[in-house]
């Protein structure tokens, strides 16, 4: 059975260490992965990053992203890293080693994944994760949990490519049209949602923040078609539209 | 079915960047690999490597040794790491997600095993390579194969970690007396050899060096126990006995 594959990005979320830029960029160039994509970068920590050994082209074609929204706009499955010794998620933690046989019913539509990595002192916060659709365990053992960045990208990309869970190109445009949503629209009518749920007040200030990442995680779950958030985004649009029209009857 | 577990030591053959010992020894740790040693360490690297980040007790144990003779002396299965890229070899690859199920059948009296690296710039010597049972190859790409040296040791360490091929502990001292020769054994009985075949003529100065490796390699790819060594070094001492009487008879 062939192994569908994937075309990877990296996103390395908020890195301090600019040698750890570096070591990603030159880890992915040795299991040929190709796309960088580094958010918030501390600027002097962007600056010093100049070439990688043997990955001067991915350091070269890197992007730097404001925002974790911005870098992972047109994938369609977005994987999140940890080493799961920080606190227990209520998710389930796929441990890396199981990662390929994981994507393979999964992968259908997708053609554009993204592969998170946080900060080297904190990972990724709880905002990062609610915008992933799984979480990946690096199996490290528990007195010594916590990786060095570019050893962590290392292992994760060695993995990948061991199961040959790596596409070489990058899908045409075409192929990311079709069904899976991309990560930008699911943004998009998940903020239109959450204005909708504080108009007509089921957000509480005290739980807002905990209850918006329940929720957002609940819509990413549910493996939407470009085609379903339209409908939704139109759904929305006319409650928006309606509790407008009444407040100004009022 | 249990896979057999061997308990690792990872050496460091000449490396030059003292972040890389540090580096090296970090992966360790995550992977629950314990013992590292350092040959030959170029004396200011060797004082640069302090601490690494939850790894402090490998570093503080790990040792530096004179040659790599001393630095595997009483283990009984030694693996190179290759990247494959500089030169073929006449003898076999093991691509590295293979390690493991290469290792299931030939485990068996094993216990200490070793897993080199090069330096970063020039890897292993062939006069290291010759002291290998079996070299590794990490499956990089064509176009860059050359992984950084603490990255390396980190996808090794996953690799056997993820088989579960790794001993938590290290073997009693019993344990290891068994079976298998050790280093140390082999190659004394070698230069023993080598002497007996300087002696007899068997060896010409211009060819020395290329069949010194040729039948080293040979000597240690016969899987010899401790008792078939005690025995070759007898008829070897034989020989050399009688080489000495004959010549001083005429």
């Amino acid at each position: 059975m062939k192994q569908p594959s994937l075309y990877w990005r990296i996103v390395l979320v908020r890195p301090r260490n600019p040698l750890n830029i570096g070591a990603a960029a030159r880890a992915m160039a040795n299991f040929g992965f190709r796309e960088l994509v580094v958010v918030k970068p501390y600027d002097p920590v962007w600056q010093e990053t100049r070439s990688a050994v043997g990955a001067e082209e991915i350091v070269r074609s890197a992007r730097a992203a404001e925002t974790l929204r911005e870098a992972i706009g047109e994938t369609t499955l977005v994987i999140g890293t940890t080493s799961g010794s920080r606190r227990t998620f209520d998710r389930e933690l796929i441990p890396l080693q199981e990662l390929p046989a994981w994507l393979r019913p999964r992968v259908r539509g997708h053609r554009r994944a993204a592969l998170l990595f946080g900060s080297e002192k904190t990972g990724l916060s709880n905002e990062h994760l609610s915008s992933c659709h799984a979480l990946v365990r690096i199996p490290t053992v528990p007195n010594c949990p916590s990786m060095n960045l570019g050893q962590a990208v290392a292992v994760c990309c060695y993995e990948l490519a061991r199961a040959r869970a790596v596409a070489a190109r990058p899908p045409t445009s075409r192929a990311f049209l079709s069904d899976p949503a991309d990560l930008q629209a699911l943004e998009h009518v998940f903020e239109r949602a959450a204005r909708v749920l504080d108009a007509v007040g089921y957000l509480k200030p005290k739980s807002r923040a905990a209850t918006i990442v329940k929720l957002r995680r609940l819509l990413f779950d549910l493996s939407l078609t470009n085609n379903d958030v339209r409908i939704l985004g139109g759904v929305l649009a006319q409650i928006e539209w309606k509790l407008r029209i009444q407040a100004s009857e009022h």
